[in-house]
This record gives structure tokens, C-alpha cells and sequence, in this order.
């Protein structure tokens, strides 16, 4: 199989490497519009060879978008203009509703499926992508019902060969859910960052005496601007709401906290860590990941 | 040196497992009012016994308090009324100004140490203690002009076998600075908890699609109330102020998602990217250290 990948990241980095190394893929080729990243990506072995976008398209079986969920869109219909009725275009984007929606009419619709790899680090570039990211983690697929079924069935194997657990849903109940599991935890990290960083200018130092809890919180506050921001932006609407929701929680522990209720805020602290039975199934995945 | 621990915990079990394994401590004796507590204790090997407070405090060379800390203020003036002029008492506690006011007047001050270990993790008991949790941290002394050269020596020779990097302050100032490093990324991490948990209620498996950066944001969601609840309240004034300015960042974060001003979403993120400098340097010394 002959794989192109734009954009040559954490995710499409790390695709290449993994779709390499298990026999998947026999020619990766990259495309990137970052011309440091595509000599990188060359010398690190990541891919075969670069080429423009068309070239790429032209030569590929599969075509996997990696790149911001912007450009995804403002990509995708001409790709799918181009291709021919045996290639397959995916993408891996973490916002799913506007991209099925760009090319909802497109007559050749069937020939894209759109996944979301629940994968990743806070770094990115190709040298943070590395060949065991999506092992045994979670692979989104949403709408298939608007995929071809040979399409999808490939994307599908694509998956499986990661030893990902595929689970299907409504690309509108994606953005949803989502906007609670990742896009927050990311807004709430960034916020950390930005007010720590506020009153270090006044407290000098205050940092050594951050330890491996505040390290723990912040991590995600290192991400990659020019793939959140469009993330963001395009799941304005469910984010607003999560957000409104969250302050709200925030505002009443403050209250709590400065009206002295030190019995509801033990009541609520025990009703959080009821987070415990979600936690621990996540970590005993990353425990028990396959080394390879 | 004989060494009473009361709270035989994460932080007092993993001090005896380490004092002892070092050879600090010849023996360790075990305080704690939770009966399940101290018979775990002593199966897992962690204490050498079991005894009262009064009785351990009449035994010990230093007595360590690591007790939630609404409970080391209300035991510390009688075990210092109770103490001779060798003895020396210290507590770990994550609030110092409250402590430090209480005894501020008492006859035996000198005696006592106030210090702080940046050192933890979100489980509790002693069965989530282990012998190199301190190693390589961070240990805060306060007011330690306030302290008899002599037992400030002994901590002093305690923290550093554990391999531990000595810092010195005010109390005041150690609990305004620690409202931003610690105490706020418990509180942001227990509202996300909660606020995800609520929305469970009507969207069964939302947590399929939770991946690791969820995992490292909610972490401290699953920490002990009965540790916290004192903390937010001792230190209420000032996480009262550092949770303001975390709400009007976060605020702003939503209104500029709400209004569509991606590229002040894209600087402000930028801003918090900052955060890899001291994120750097606290992962750094979590990878190198010490293997024993």
C-alpha cells in the first residue's frame, strides 16, 4: 500500500513511522508545507520521499490528512476532486462536524472517512513523532454510513493494524463529547499556564517550588497554537456550553472556599474523585500498552 | 535517631519507608487514628510499632507531623508543652502560616521545624506510600529564624538524605506562592472532574473518547479530601485571589472562543507555550532521579 500523508507531525510523523514498521504501508510519502519539517522528516526516516500535495495524491492509495483542522477543509474538496474511485482519502482531525458538513454533497463523498485517533503528546513537529503512539488506543470513525464500505473497510484494517479500538459515532455527537474529554482539559491547562506565568513576573522563583502535580495540570498548556486554534474555532458552539458549565463548578467552589464551607467542599471534592473509575481504566491502558 | 511519625500515609509511610531504608531512622514508630491504617502499616513493614501519640512523642528523638493540617495545629502545642529540650518536632503540611502563628508564643518554638516537601502523588493511605517519593524534590523551610540552630540542623541532615534541594522562607510567603503551584491545580483539576462527571449522568461512554492529556489534567481529581478540605480552607485567602484571576483568564479564553478571535486565542496560547521552560526543568528532574 502506498501511503501519502500530509502533514508530517506528532500524528502524521508518528503514522508513518507505525504504518512502516508494521508492514502496512511500503512507501510513505510525505507532504508538508514547512519546508525545515519535510527535511526533517526526511532525515529522521519518518518518510520516503516528499512531494507537493498533487503529486502526492496522484501516486497514493491512501491520502491521510494530518494537518490543522482548517486546512483539512480547505484541502479536502479538491483532493476529492482529483482522486479516482479505488483511492481513499481519512483524516485524523479532533473536530469532526465541519468537515463532514464541507463535503457533505461531493460526489465523491464516499471515497473519505473521517477518524479522530484519540492519541497524542503535547509536543509536536516530526521530531516528537514516534512509531508506538496509537497502539492499543481508541480510533474514532463517525458517519461511516456516508463511506463506501471497501473505503472504510481499509481505514478500518488501517486502525486494526495499530491495534486500535475502533468506535463509531455521529460526527455532530463527536464534536460534542469531545469538547468535555480534550478540548477542555486544554483550555483549563492553557488558562494555568497564562495566569502562573502572570504573577511570576511579580514573584520571582515561584516555580521551584512547582512539583510533578502542577507539571501534571499545565502539560497540555505546551500544545501546538496553530492546531488548537482552528480546533477552537470550529467547535466554538459545544465549547462555549462546556466552558459555561465549568466556571459555573469553579465559581461555586470559590464561593465555598471564601464562605468557609469546609463540609461541602469535602462533599465535592468526594464527589470528583469519582474520576477515579474513568482514570484508572485510561492509565492501566497506557500501563499495559504493547511494547514494541 | 528515633523517629515517631504520626500519619502513616503517602507522605508518612513514604518518609519511614525511606528513613529507614537510608539508615536516618534506626527506628520508626507509628501514629495514626485510623486503626485499618496503622495494622497495613505494620503488615507492609512500613513502621517497627504502633503507638499513642503521647507515647511515641515520649519515645522519639524527632517527631514528624504529617497529618492533615487542621490536625497538626491542634496537636502540635501540647506535644511541644510535652517535649524536652532535645526533641525536635516537624510537620509536612501544605499550608505554613496558620501553623507557625499558633505556636508563635509558645515556650518550646524553637523546637519545631515548619517545612514543606514538593513531593506527592494523588493516592492516599499507606499503601500508596514508597521509599523514593522524596527523592531529588524540593524541601521548603519556613521562618527558620524562628528555629534552634540545632534542630534546624537535624531536618536540615534529614531532608538531605533523602537527596532532597533545600529552600528557605517566610510562611506567609511560601503559603501565597503555593496557591498558585499547587493549590490552584487541585482545585482546577477536581472542577474538571466534577463538571465531567456531571455530564456523564446524560452521556453514557462519553469517556471512551478521554485519552491521556484528560488523564494528566484530572490526575489530582482523585486526591484525598480529607488532606485538601484544610488546605483550601487554612490558605482560603489567598487561593481566593489566585482563583479570581484564573476565572477572569478563563473568561476571556471563552469570550474570545465565543466571538470567534482566533488569533488572540492563537497568541494567548502562545503566551502559555511559556510554560515548556518551566515544565522542562520539573520533568527533567522527575526522569534523573535517582534510581535506588
Amino acid at each position: 500500500m502506498r501511503v501519502a500523508i500530509a502533514g508530517i507531525g506528532l500524528i502524521g510523523g508518528s503514522l508513518a513511522l507505525s504504518l512502516k514498521r508494521n508492514g502496512f504501508a511500503a512507501e510513505v510519502i510525505g507532504v508538508d508545507t514547512n519546508e525545515t519539517h519535510c527535511q526533517k522528516a526526511l532525515a529522521l526516516g519518518i518518510v520516503d520521499s516528499i512531494q507537493p500535495l498533487e503529486a502526492a495524491v496522484d501516486m497514493a492509495d491512501i491520502i491521510i490528512l494530518a494537518i490543522p483542522v482548517d486546512a483539512s477543509i480547505s484541502v479536502l474538496p479538491g483532493i476529492l476532486d482529483q482522486i479516482n474511485d479505488h483511492q481513499i482519502v481519512v483524516d485524523m482531525g479532533s473536530t469532526k462536524k465541519d468537515i463532514c458538513q464541507a463535503i457533505h454533497d461531493h460526489p465523491k463523498r464516499a471515497r473519505f472517512v473521517a477518524s479522530h485517533p484519540i492519541a497524542g503528546t503535547e509536543n509536536n513537529g516530526p521530531e516528537a513523532a514516534f512509531a508506538t503512539l496509537f497502539l492499543d488506543k481508541v480510533g474514532i470513525i463517525c458517519d461511516r454510513e456516508l463511506s463506501d464500505a471497501k473505503a472504510l473497510g481499509v481505514i478500518e484494517k488501517l486502525y486494526k493494524s495499530l491495534f486500535m479500538r475502533l468506535t463509531y459515532m455521529e460526527s455532530a455527537e463527536h464534536d460534542r463529547h469531545i469538547a468535555y474529554v480534550s478540548h477542555l482539559s486544554h483550555i483549563t491547562s492553557f488558562t494555568l499556564g497564562l495566569t502562573v506565568l502572570e504573577v511570576e513576573k511579580d514573584e520571582k522563583n515561584i516555580f521551584d517550588m512547582a512539583g510533578s502535580g502542577f507539571a501534571s495540570t499545565a502539560r497540555l498548556a505546551k500544545s501546538s497554537p496553530a492546531m488548537w486554534a482552528p480546533i477552537f474555532d470550529q467547535n466554538a458552539k459545544n465549547l462555549s456550553k462546556v466552558l459555561t458549565a465549568y466556571i459555573k463548578n469553579l465559581e461555586m467552589f470559590k464561593h465555598l472556599i471564601d464562605t468557609g464551607d469546609r463540609d461541602k467542599v469535602f462533599e465535592l471534592m468526594e464527589e470528583a474523585n469519582d474520576i477515579r473509575r474513568i482514570l484508572n481504566g485510561i492509565e492501566l491502558n497506557e500501563n499495559n500498552k504493547i511494547k514494541i
